[in-house]
C-alpha cells in the first residue's frame, strides 16, 4: 500500500510551445511513482490562492492525451504573472497557501515557470522549513527568452528558435522570389527585450540552400542608427536583397528604444508596460525614406512562443524530462530546488537533467556573451550557432484533425 | 521519334506556398508527354525579355527534387510584377518576345500567376493568332487572395487559409493561457486589401476544442469605429478574452483605411503603394485607451503566403494538377486559355481541372458575397465555412534537414 499522498503542479509566466510537455512529464512520472492524486492549480499561484484547481485525472485520460498535451501550446492550466510577497510582509498569504496544501494533502508542489516562479519555490520552501511543514517544493524552468542562469538553456527556447529559423528561411525565399533588379530590404523583429538569444537564432536560416539573414542586431549592444544605415548602404552595393533581424529591445546610446523613435504617442499598456512593438516597422520606414527602395517589416509577434505546430522535438523531450525529474527529485526528498538542463556534449548533442538549489538563482538575466557577437556588433559567431543548433532538432508531428493541429484543452465539465 | 519541341514556363505576381507545386506539375507532365526541353523563365516575362531563362533539367534532377519543389515556397524561378503593354502601343515588345520564343523553339508557353498574368496570356495568344505564330499560350492561376473569377478557388489560397487558421488557434490558446480575471483583447490582422477570403478563414479556428475568433471584419463592408467599440464592450460583459480578426483593408465610410487613422505620416513605399500595415496595431491601441484593458496586435504579414511548412495537401495537389492540366491542354491544341479548378462536390470534396477562354476573365475581383457575411457584418456564415474548409485539408510533411524545412533553390552554377 502506497503511503504517498498528493502532488500539485502549476504553470506561471509567458506561454511557450512546450510548457505543457513539462506538465505532461510531471503527470506521467507522478503516476508512475505512485502518487495518489495529481492536482493542477489553475492560473498558477494566483488561482491557487482562490482555491482554483483541478484533479488532472479528470482531464488526462489516456496516453494519447499525454501526447496531445505535449503538442499543445500555452499554459494548459492557465498561467499568471504573480510574485509572492515576502514572508514577513504577508504571513497571511503563506498561512492560506499551506492551509490549502494541507487540506488537499499535498506532499509535493511543482511550479513551472521563469525567474518569478523560482522565487515562489524559494519562498515556499523556506517557509515550510521554518514552520515545520513537510511539503517539498520544486521548480521547473520555462521561458522562450533563454535568459535563466544555471541551466544550459531553458525549455521553450528551442521551439521558439526553430519557429524563428524556419520562418526566416521562408521569408528569405519570399524576398528572393520577388526582387529582380530592384533593391529590397526586409526587417524582421524578434522577441527578447534584453536578451538576444531568439534574435540570434535567425542565423540558423543560413543553411546549404539559404544565405540566411544579412545582419543581426541584438539588444545586448547599443544600436547606432548612422552606423546601421552605412552598413546597409554598403551591403546594397553588393546585393540587392537584404534580410535583417533586429531584437524588439534594441536601444540607442541615450537609452531610448528604437521603437520609441516613431514619433507617435508612446504606447503604454494598461499595466504601465511600455510596448516594444514597432521596431521593424520604424526601421523599414526609415530605410525606405532614406534609400528610396522597397522595404517591409515582419514582426514574429506572439506566434514565436506559441507555434507548437513546428516545435522542436529536442525541446519537447527536454521539457518532458525536466518535469519528470522534478517529481523524482521531490519524491527522493529534495526541496527548494530547480531542475535544470545540463549539456553533456555538443557533438553529438547530449543533455541530462541536473538540479540546483533555488537560492543560488540570482534574479539576473543570462545575456548573449559579447564574444558570441561579431566585432562589428551586427552578427553572431560560430560559437552561438554551435550552442543553439542542437536545440531545434527533430519534430513531433502535430495531431492533425480536420486540417488543423489538435490541442488538449481544459474541460471544466469533467471536473 | 517525337516531333515535340520545347516548352517554357514562368511565374508572376506575389509569392504563395504552392506556386512551385504548379511549376512541378508543368515539369512532370511536360516530361511525360515527351516535350524536348522545359525552360523556366527567370522573373517572369520581365526576365524573359532580358533573355533570362534556365533549362529546368539542370535544376530538377530526380523525383525527389520534384517533391522538394512542391514543398518550396515563393517563386522558384523568381517572379515579377509586370503588365505587358497593349500590342498597338509597343509592337517591338511582342516582336522581341516571339523572336526569343522562335530561337528557343518554344511550342508551349505557360504562365503561372494572377490577373495580370492572365492578361499576358491573352495578349500573347492574340498576337500569335493575328501574326500566324504557332505557339500555344496557357495560364495557370495563383493567388493567396482567392479573388480570381471563374475558378472555384485559386491555388495558394488553401495553404494561406490553413496557416491563418492554425496560427489563430495557437494565438487563442496563447491568450486563454494568460488571462485570469483580466480583460484581454487580441487583434489579428490578415492580408487581403479588397477581398476578405483570408480574414474569413480565421473562422476555421473554431473547432471542437477551440472557440475560434469572436469577431471577423472583412474589407467588403464599411467599418464603423463606434459600432465596433460598442460590440467589443458588450462582448466583454460576457467574456474576458476576445480575439478579433480584421482585414488589413478595412475602410471607414469616408473611404479612409483604418490603418491611416494612426496619425503618423502616411507611409508610401518606393512604388507609390500605400502601405496597409498597422490596422491591428491601431485598433489595439485604440481599444486599450478606450477600455483600459490589455490589448495586443498580431500581424500575420508575409508569413501567411510563404509558410509552406504548414501548407495544405489539397492545395499543393491542386496546384500540381492545374500545372499538369495546362501542359495537357496546350499539347492537345488549346491556346489563350486559363486552367481553373472546378468544384465537383462539397461533401465529399472533389475537384477537377477545367479550362476557360482567357478572354472571358474580366479584371474584376471576386469578393466574399454579402450573404456569406452575417447580418451584423462582424462574422462569416456557415456557407463560408463549408466553402473554405475542404481547401485546408491534409498535409505534406516538410523534408526536415538539420531541424528545418528544406527547399529546392535555383542553382545558377548548374545552368
Amino acid at each position: 500500500m502506497s503511503t504517498k499522498r498528493n502532488i500539485i503542479v502549476g504553470q506561471s509566466g509567458g506561454p511557450t510551445s512546450v510548457i505543457n510537455s513539462s506538465l505532461a512529464g510531471v503527470y506521467k512520472t507522478a503516476q508512475e511513482r505512485g502518487f495518489n492524486k495529481v492536482y493542477g492549480m489553475l492560473h498558477g499561484i494566483e488561482g491557487f490562492l482562490d482555491e482554483q484547481y483541478v484533479d488532472l485525472s479528470t482531464q488526462i485520460h489516456t496516453y494519447m492525451d499525454i501526447e496531445l498535451l505535449k503538442r499543445t501550446p500555452s499554459a494548459f492550466l492557465g498561467s499568471c504573472r504573480c510574485k509572492l510577497p515576502e514572508i514577513y510582509e504577508s504571513p497571511d498569504t503563506y498561512e492560506k497557501i499551506f492551509s490549502i496544501l494541507d487540506k488537499l494533502e499535498i506532499e509535493v508542489f511543482i511550479y513551472i515557470g521563469g525567474n518569478d516562479s523560482m522565487d515562489t519555490i524559494k519562498k515556499l520552501s523556506d517557509y515550510a522549513i521554518v514552520h515545520g511543514h513537510s511539503q517539498k517544493f520544486l521548480g521547473v524552468p520555462k521561458t522562450i527568452d533563454n535568459d535563466l542562469a544555471l541551466t544550459d538553456h531553458t525549455p521553450g527556447f528551442g521551439s521558439a528558435a526553430k519557429y524563428i529559423a524556419a520562418s526566416t528561411k521562408e521569408i528569405i525565399r519570399d524576398a528572393l522570389g520577388l526582387s529582380y533588379n530592384k533593391e529590397n530590404i526586409t526587417i524582421i523583429e524578434v522577441m527578447g527585450r534584453n536578451a538576444g538569444w531568439l534574435t540570434g537564432a535567425t542565423v540558423l536560416a543560413r543553411t546549404e540552400e539559404c544565405v540566411g539573414p544579412d545582419l543581426i542586431y541584438l539588444p545586448e549592444l547599443t544600436f547606432d542608427m548612422d552606423k546601421f544605415t552605412d552598413t546597409v548602404m554598403n551591403l546594397l552595393k553588393k546585393k540587392k536583397n537584404l534580410v535583417i533581424a533586429v531584437s524588439e529591445g534594441i536601444k540607442l546610446e541615450d537609452g531610448r528604444y528604437v521603437c520609441e523613435l516613431s514619433g507617435g504617442a508612446d504606447y503604454v499598456d494598461a499595466f504601465g508596460h511600455k510596448q516594444l512593438q514597432g521596431t521593424a516597422a520604424y526601421l523599414a520606414n526609415y530605410l525606405g525614406a532614406k534609400i528610396g527602395c522597397k522595404t517591409r517589416a515582419v514582426e514574429f509577434s506572439t506566434l514565436q512562443r506559441s507555434a507548437s505546430h513546428i516545435a522542436s522535438r529536442t525541446d519537447i523531450d527536454e521539457a518532458f524530462m525536466v518535469g519528470g525529474a522534478a517529481v523524482k527529485a521531490a519524491d527522493e526528498g529534495d526541496t527548494g530546488k530547480m531542475v535544470v538542463i545540463d549539456r553533456v556534449s555538443d557533438d553529438p548533442y547530449m543533455a541530462a537533467a541536473g538540479i540546483y538549489d533555488v537560492h543560488r538563482i540570482a534574479n539576473n538575466e543570462k545575456l548573449v556573451p559579447r564574444e558570441w557577437i561579431n566585432k562589428e556588433g551586427n552578427f553572431v559567431t560560430q560559437e552561438f550557432i554551435d550552442y543553439v543548433k542542437p536545440l531545434i532538432q527533430g519534430s513531433y508531428h502535430p495531431f492533425m484533425v480536420n486540417g488543423l493541429p489538435q490541442h488538449l484543452v481544459l474541460n471544466m465539465n469533467n471536473k
